[in-house]
């Protein structure tokens, strides 16, 4: 049995939690949170809710720590503070800053001995390995990663900014025109609009200027103004009866050539569709455990992304029943 | 700089070499035949041609040799025996024969000190890789293997034993209908008949009994009998002009449930669309040979398959530059 400890319990450690129940060789110990515990109400019988200061007395009763807070502010603290004490996994997600919290990481686990997996989930994650297995494969190609359809936090989080929106959910949409030019295989060089459209749907105040906050979303720099972007004014009772989900998904596609003259052209797809982001990102980040706690076992120290991991650690079944079964 | 063997010049063979031109950082030093090699051409200036007599000769001036032969004869032998004096990478098929091909190539080069991959290639390969990643994220799911369309070496041949027949190629078809009810998540039960059809293109002896071909075709068992398969005479011209290439590919899909209830449904579909069947499979060839190189470096020996090798081995990229461009 692997020992688990979730560190913040909002939808990514929540899932984590369901992803345990479907997993029967962890067992869910600890989970730590900034919230009053007594607020806090998890699943699972026989595991705790602790607050996060409690943390460093469950280092000898903890194998591995998933850490569920935040890219933004909460994990590139709490990626090298506890990589001093467990053996940690997180989903940190900004691409562009991969790299230094990889660092930070890798020097705090290397000096403790511990081991640790970043960025996992499904971009960065799952896509990252497609990405990197077919640039590996076909070197003479083109790379293409589509998204959605699929609601974004953080585009939803941007439109709530906006004064006079109460609430707000945005779907990022990509354009089948773009995936099916892709996927034929014509190699298109394709602009940010001609990939992806942005669907929005907003609750807002009473009174507010309807104009003004269309306008405001759709020249946002950034986060709207390269992209063709719908704005739908909607209540509050059809946001929550249409969209409460959080649907995701995407595609990435790597078109390449080979052969003499390169004649021949073949086509990878990896593609998600999902229910529940965060959920399915849980699902990867407990796979992630799985593998942290077996190159843990094996004396691999420091920290790793899923581009380092054998694939057949992902899984609980051992080497000989992969290579029988799934070979 | 890699250096490069190949053992077998066939289809496979060829492409190895034509995947060694997009891949600078390999060098082919040697092709090795059964046959005379004057009568031999490869396309590599530099490297020589040389019967597989004098393979020994060559342990210390190539780093990996790829063995290019087929799984039915050639490979149960090679594969053992060249683990002995090379690091080995081969592309054995037979999925039931997996474990103890396995065992014999991992005596031999444990014994030896040398480094294997077996059964690489894309399936076995790249499908098995996609097959434990989403067995291992989506435990409660079901997993389907569509294949082509493409064309079937295996049942091509079988069709050109068959007396009175001259030529012939088969195509493997998945069957829309079945695949569009997995994408959507109905998770239905398939059976064989369900899932692919088999269209045989078939060029007669003159005087040849047409009847008794197509009889003998679709009721041969094993290779059709559980399909329903078209058989359509043509013209040894109209084969060679519309049926000389070797297309191929197919479909790993995955769906699986998650969270409260299991109400969330996800599915994982990893596609490939192939001009050449051997082309494709080479390539995989010579990344696994990039691992194998960089696996024999670290010292791990013994015989391995894409399962155990980190993603990341498969590139010629750095880690840094990994995580930096693809995460």
């Amino acid at each position: 049995m692997i020992r688990l400890g979730i560190c913040g319990y909002g939808n990514l450690g929540r899932g984590v939690e369901l992803a345990v129940r479907q997993n029967p060789d962890f067992q869910l110990v600890a989970v730590f949170t900034r919230r009053n515990p007594e607020n806090v109400k998890i699943l699972t019988e026989g595991a705790v809710v602790l607050p996060i200061s409690d943390i460093q007395s469950y280092t000898d009763k903890i194998d591995v720590l998933i850490l569920c807070g935040g890219s933004a502010t909460d994990l590139p603290v709490q990626g090298p503070e506890y990589a001093k004490y467990f053996n940690i996994v997180d989903s940190f997600d900004t691409h562009a800053h991969i790299p230094e919290h990889f660092r930070d990481v890798n020097e705090a686990a290397l000096a403790s001995g511990h081991t640790a997996v970043i960025s996992a989930g499904w971009d960065p994650g799952m896509f990252s390995l497609n990405r990197v297995y077919a640039d590996s494969i076909l070197p003479d190609g083109k790379a293409y990663t589509f998204w959605g359809k699929g609601v974004s936090q953080g585009h939803s989080d941007a439109i709530r900014r906006i004064p006079g929106v109460k609430d707000a959910r945005q779907y990022t949409v990509p354009i089948d025109a773009a995936l099916e030019a892709v996927r034929s295989g014509k190699d298109p060089e394709l602009t940010t609009r001609e990939k992806h459209t942005r669907e929005c749907f907003v609750v807002a105040e009473e009174g507010a200027d309807l104009e003004a906050i269309r306008q405001a979303i759709v020249t946002m720099p950034n986060y709207f103004d390269e992209y063709d972007t719908t704005v739908n004014f909607i209540t509050e009772e059809e946001l929550k009866r249409d969209h409460s989900g959080l649907p995701h998904g995407g595609s990435v596609i790597r078109t390449g050539k080979t052969g003499e003259g390169l004649a021949h052209r073949h086509v990878i797809e990896y593609k998600l569709t999902l229910d529940s982001n965060p959920e399915f990102t849980s699902s990867v980040l407990v796979c992630c455990a799985r593998a942290v706690y077996k190159m843990a076992q094996e004396g691999m120290r420091g920290c790793k992304t899923v581009l380092d991991i054998p694939p057949a650690y992902f899984s609980a079944k051992s080497p000989e029943e992969l290579r029988k079964t799934m070979l």
